[in-house]
């Protein structure tokens, strides 16, 4: 696929202009140069055109108009991705959603809320919170990701080990087709199975089958009570089997965060200072509507990392020494870049028995490469954020004979090449590794029969 | 499409017989009637021939023979069905995966099973019991279905309120395509995000994607305690404001059984009896790791009952006692069968907030037509089954403008016409109503890229 040449966007300007108003179109250069990147580090792909969507008509519009005039156009949030899923990889349009952000409705009684795609997921959650009410996915980025980012990407996050992610929640949905068609797929119930699953077809389709322009999705009553715990290890093997330990035990905490020696030097002293020897720590927590047997489940699973090795396990006493465990764990991906200029975040997921043994294998080969490797991430699920640090593109060869060798180990584990970011650009070489070419070939069948032209997100998901 | 003729049964039945030994296919007539009909009183259609599949390559060759014969074929599990989903419409063979009935492996690390599709679904639920592990999913008919019926139907049950579906369950599957190729889809993590959701995709496309030959799911550590409540109203109204005020309280019961009048007199006296001037019960369950403040949570429950109306509430004070509960209400569907020679077992689904409008309604339009309706079923999640009992064929005309009617006030309520038993051939012709031509359009287009002969389980899910 070519990038359109200036005369095509030009003429796709002019019809854009008659349904929209000026200030919702931009070529304004430094605004493309923004566009053009995401929290990859996968390259720059600047849009020619950035479209504004307002309402959902906008969208059909847009999109109906791009393939009308053969130009490809691309979807895109708050830009917080981390696959490359919002790059226009080959220019065109890129449609923000990003002034769609209202929260239509929360209803208390039916247990669900009903979403614009540009709301903040942040804000979703505090909304819904102030009702007694949850909405559990939890991508770190919540403060500033989008939700129709977030079901673009299905996106997870800590709490994903107790309470699934994105897809669990997500039962209807306004879709523009390619073709600018709008559908209503899904329901407004709890339950419900007439026809096929177009909502969980929809759900991680990274933008590549349609745009959804309203999202229903179901809460359930918020747990009175969280309590946190940070066990604290000499080395990530140790705490890694004790994971496994827990999780073996009954307990089925709502997090599980594992930080490596790496992560922890990097937040040590951001709000909170790890006592010296520490090699490794989870984050537990455990919630419910009683505190008592949480205090007792906390000390169990306490007890049980103990036997499997911690050095030391601390309940975070009240809200803000909680608040502040947690932005040192959400600042991680900030704090490591710190480290070194540049930094490629894996996120990979094996079965949880692999976990210690992957962990083993990544600092082993980080080793012999003379790479630094920072393993954190989801541990009680088996999702692993593996960095590669490095300081400048002269490395970047044996960053990538690593990030090869990485999906090779994990796959041999038997394991995900992706267990929250989506493939996007940026593992799109590897998919292939992962299903075969038959399944490939079946998921490429299903895309050409939404968008012959592949004129939305192209060059997404699948080998180039 | 046409019945196929014997000739061309005799002649698929040869090539058949080469590759499958001869007591895997059946042409006895009792047989063939036995195949010929389901639990969804929908009418009798007996295959012409029956294959019994005893390992994956079976399948795959009786699909691909069946293909190049151009004759349709049915898959079936249990018969069990409420929708008429394994009902061979136009002949050809049904292909039984009755014989594929082990569970292959049990992670307690992982916690994750592989089975077989014919394996009963109470035989995985006590095999992961028995290792400390929970298998949520509980469709009523868990004795004696199976888990390839369940994953086709994404069936539901009691415990969906607070555990999730099938669909929640299932994480990889090997999948036989309609041409018998074979794929494998899903993966063996918690999490993962490589491509489309094509597990989910299946998951629920009652048997017209292709058929599952191995399925992998996720398990939970199963809860250590289990309480469970009678709560007796004077009527069926005030039961079910009931349930919206408990779930309204921050309280997730893990079920929520509603039975209306008439199904507590059916079930009255079979192992448990009801007070005089029991009009409505709800049976409530609540689980987890500690056992006080499960009492605690029921003592609330009981509390927020009584506050709307209930005229008691009784705690299971053992094991036999609850099993006896239980019994009961999975013997209603039973119980009803004996008071009317006939039954339709509907399964709509509404909004939780509109659950006492409908069940008013559905007395109502009883009463208008002279018909016993017999409303009880899922409450918590909005999941009701309104059964419409009648003597014979002469009321039939009256049953159906009754269905027609509660389909049509169902979706006036914003509701599903199946909550979990699926569309099959029973509702087909209400899926347009609910979903509108478009998006019954696109999926019949998806159905079309699995099965351009539309020769795998045909005349289901859609239109006529």
């Amino acid at each position: 696929m070519n990038r359109p040449s200036d005369a095509a966007i030009d003429a796709l300007m002019d019809e854009l202009s008659r349904g929209l108003r000026a200030d919702q179109l931009s070529r304004d250069p430094e605004k493309l140069a923004a566009y053009g990147h995401d929290e990859s580090d996968t390259g720059d792909f600047p849009p020619q055109l950035i479209v504004f969507a307002e309402r959902t008509e906008d969208v059909a519009f847009v999109l109906r108009t791009c393939q009308a005039h053969g130009v490809p156009v691309t979807p895109v949030g708050a830009r917080s991705g981390k696959s490359g899923g919002s790059l226009p990889l080959y220019g065109g349009a890129s449609l923000s959603l990003e002034r769609m952000n209202r929260i239509l409705s929360i209803s208390t009684e039916n247990l669900t809320a009903v979403c614009q795609p540009g709301v903040i997921t942040g804000e979703l959650m505090r909304a819904v919170e102030e009702k007694g009410l949850f909405y559990p996915p939890d991508p770190n980025s919540w403060e500033f990701c989008t939700l129709g980012g977030n079901v673009a990407e299905n996106a997870g996050g800590p709490r994903a080990l107790k309470y699934g992610v994105t897809r669990d929640y997500v039962i209807g949905l306004e879709w523009v087709l390619p073709s600018g068609e709008t559908i209503r797929v899904g329901r407004q119930t709890i339950k419900g199975v007439a026809g096929y699953d177009l909502v969980g077809l929809f759900v991680g389709s990274e933008g590549t089958l349609g745009i959804a322009t309203e999202i229903t999705v179901q809460l359930i009553p918020l747990p009175r009570f969280v309590k946190t715990a940070l066990l604290l290890f000499a080395d990530v093997n140790a705490a890694a089997k004790a994971v496994t330990a827990i999780l073996h035990s009954g307990i089925l905490p709502r997090t599980l965060e594992l930080l490596d020696d790496v992560s922890v030097a990097a937040v040590d002293g951001r709000g909170f200072s790890f006592p010296p020897g520490t090699g490794a720590a989870v984050l537990a927590e455990v919630d419910g509507n009683d505190e008592e047997p949480l205090f007792a489940e906390l000390a169990r699973l306490g007890e049980i990392a103990t036997q499997h090795g911690a050095t030391e396990t601390l309940l975070a006493a009240d809200g803000p020494q909680r608040e502040r465990l947690w932005a040192a764990r959400r600042s991680l991906s900030t704090s490591l870049r710190a480290l070194k200029r540049h930094k490629i975040s894996e996120d990979i997921a094996v079965p949880r028995a692999r976990i210690p043994e992957v962990i083993a294998q990544l600092k082993a080969m980080g080793a012999e490469l003379g790479l630094t490797v920072a393993t954190y991430g989801h541990a009680g699920d088996g999702n692993l954020h593996a960095n590669i640090l490095y300081d400048g593109p002269h490395e970047r060869a044996k960053v990538d004979t690593a990030l090869e060798r990485m999906v090779k180990l994990t796959l041999a584990a038997g394991g995900t090449i992706t267990g929250e970011h989506g493939v996007g650009y940026a593992k799109r070489a590897f998919i292939t590794w992962e299903q075969g070419p038959k399944v490939v070939a079946l998921q490429q069948q299903l895309k050409a029969l939404f968008d012959p032209k592949h004129l939305l997100n192209p060059g997404k998901i699948f080998p180039g």
